[in-house]
């Protein structure tokens, strides 16, 4: 392995004891170590929002505390669910009015987990939502309410926050997470596999040379393996494959997330930006904002995805929010 | 290659058309293409900052594009220094009342270029004063002015934008500049290469499970090659070398940079980062702000830097300022 680590298995631990020290003035670990919570928070906000996952992912999901964003993570084992302890100690540490919002991928493990918390927390008192993130299109492309979670997490948890900034209860910012999603697609392609430091091996086999079309963020396989291609022909791959999907309606406007995943370099998120932009100008749909960068990577697996964000009124409001992520490329809103 | 690219001649240009596409309300390029202004600049300030150097490095250097950094930026091809027309197309569009400020790393080519540019502008009436970064210790351990610059380059930025920020002249925001330079030191260790689109081929050979201890961003060979350690042993040996070319003095605190080269997870530059926290306070020697991501990488080398800045008030104070980066992770200062 071409790994600084030091016990393959205490990677996780050591990574929050990092993560501490450097952002220790905004968030506070939870007793037992897995869980992350926001320490200053909107006094506004009557929901706070939990976002949770396996780790191997960052800066998800870490990253995505902060102003107008999440306020508490629960944190896993790399590519393994979080235990229902880091949901219910940070949910008890957020304690707030209306209840929390569990916002995660849609992955066995995770709903098992969040479910357990769910279940833990209405015994407290504590009232619960979740909304599951489902954008990873190919993965299954006739029943969308099954696909997997990948890097429209981060879109998914910016709407719920702009939400919650707006003083929303319960209901309704589990309802702006969950059309956030509805309108959210995304496809990837994989070039090269990563090793998770306990396993000590690739993930998956893909020789120099090939890629897989739609390859999921722990190395699932897509719907087809070939010879690597050029940048925007695979740039045209991804999009037709969401645009197949979804068309945009008449006087729809799109976000634009390129998201690599880990070793492949900025330079390529924006190359393959670059035709994704020009074919949706070809094509008349307005970009209303572009995103490139590390949101949700895969360790070092090479490859990237391509999402679009089907934008209507409220979500272009919502995507326009200010936001400061402890973590990440961020959502273009910190300029306001 | 696993990469994603089209003409392997073209990767610069057609990541600079995809970087106008992502932050076109931010940014402007320069007629000839390679240079890169703030559309919306502070008009206190009297000094221009132009930052550059080769491409491959990305978010350097256009990310240090934004409010309280760099007003501009010019671009050269993979590994290899901008020409001169793109810094003085920049210094020309931002026409500061005070002059300009070229800031980059200490390489031939760099110096060569930034410098026909300047004496192009000084026949235009455009004044302008170079500071150059020399934080790489191990690249020229006994004569500190000849080292090479590295992810230093991000903190000098970072110094300059807040003095310029403050209204200062050239003289003054040089002298800046200089000061956190002369205060910064950076050890990389190199874990595997990189391959450059054009050449097709790795830039140098490293066996997996083999390090070079203090590797520069091209490659370049550090002082000793060995077996791959534990993260911690590695951590303290680069910290080592750095507190023995510069202890910190009494009462001083410093400013931590760990950055990852493009293909080393995040996860393992918190572990990094752990590390170095916990020995700097075992030292006695306080931490002011920790900072780890991708600032300068080198396409997808894998490894990483830690950089320490040697803080007296004037820094913390340019340390602290505000300031919000185009792309990159930014400096914890985006909180204020």
């Amino acid at each position: 392995m071409r790994k600084l680590v030091n016990d393959p298995f205490a990677v996780v631990d050591e990574m929050l004891d990092g993560i501490v020290a450097a952002h220790g003035s905004e968030i506070v670990r939870t007793p037992r170590g897995r869980g992350l919570v926001l320490a200053k928070r909107d006094p506004a906000r009557r929901v706070g929002v939990i976002v949770g996952g396996g780790s191997g992912h960052e800066p998800a999901f870490f990253g995505a505390l902060g102003p107008g964003l999440a306020d508490g993570a629960a944190v896993g084992n790399v590519f393994a669910s979080p235990s229902a302890t880091p949901a219910v100690e940070v949910a008890r540490a957020l304690a707030p009015p209306d209840g929390v919002l569990f916002l995660f991928g849609n992955y066995e493990g995770d709903i098992m987990n969040f479910g357990m918390a769910a279940e833990l927390l209405a015994d407290e008192g504590i009232a619960s939502e979740t909304v599951l993130v489902t954008d990873d299109v190919v993965s299954a492309l006739d029943h969308p309410s099954e696909r997997r979670g990948v890097a429209g997490d981060v879109i998914v948890f910016k709407a719920a926050g702009a939400r919650a900034d707006e003083g929303a209860g319960l209901a309704a910012v589990a309802a702006a997470a969950q059309h956030a999603n509805d309108r959210t697609r995304t496809v990837g392609v994989g070039l090269g596999p990563c090793t998770v430091p306990a396993a000590g091996r690739p993930t998956f086999d893909l020789p120099a040379g090939e890629m897989d079309v739609g390859m999921g963020v722990h190395g699932e396989a897509g719907i087809r393996r070939g010879p690597l291609a050029g940048a925007d022909v695979v740039a045209d791959e991804l999009l037709d494959i969401m645009l197949a999907d979804r068309a945009p309606d008449a006087g729809e406007s799109v976000l634009v997330l390129v998201n690599t995943l880990g070793a492949t370099p900025l330079m390529e998120g924006y190359i393959v930006l670059r035709r994704i932009v020009e074919r949706l100008a070809s094509a008349g749909v307005p970009v209303h904002r572009s995103l490139v960068g590390e949101y949700v990577t895969s360790l070092e697996m090479i490859g990237l995805s391509v999402t679009l964000v089907h934008l209507d009124d409220e979500l272009r409001r919502l995507m326009d929010a200010p936001a400061r992520p402890l973590a990440g490329p961020g959502f273009g809103t910190e300029w306001r």
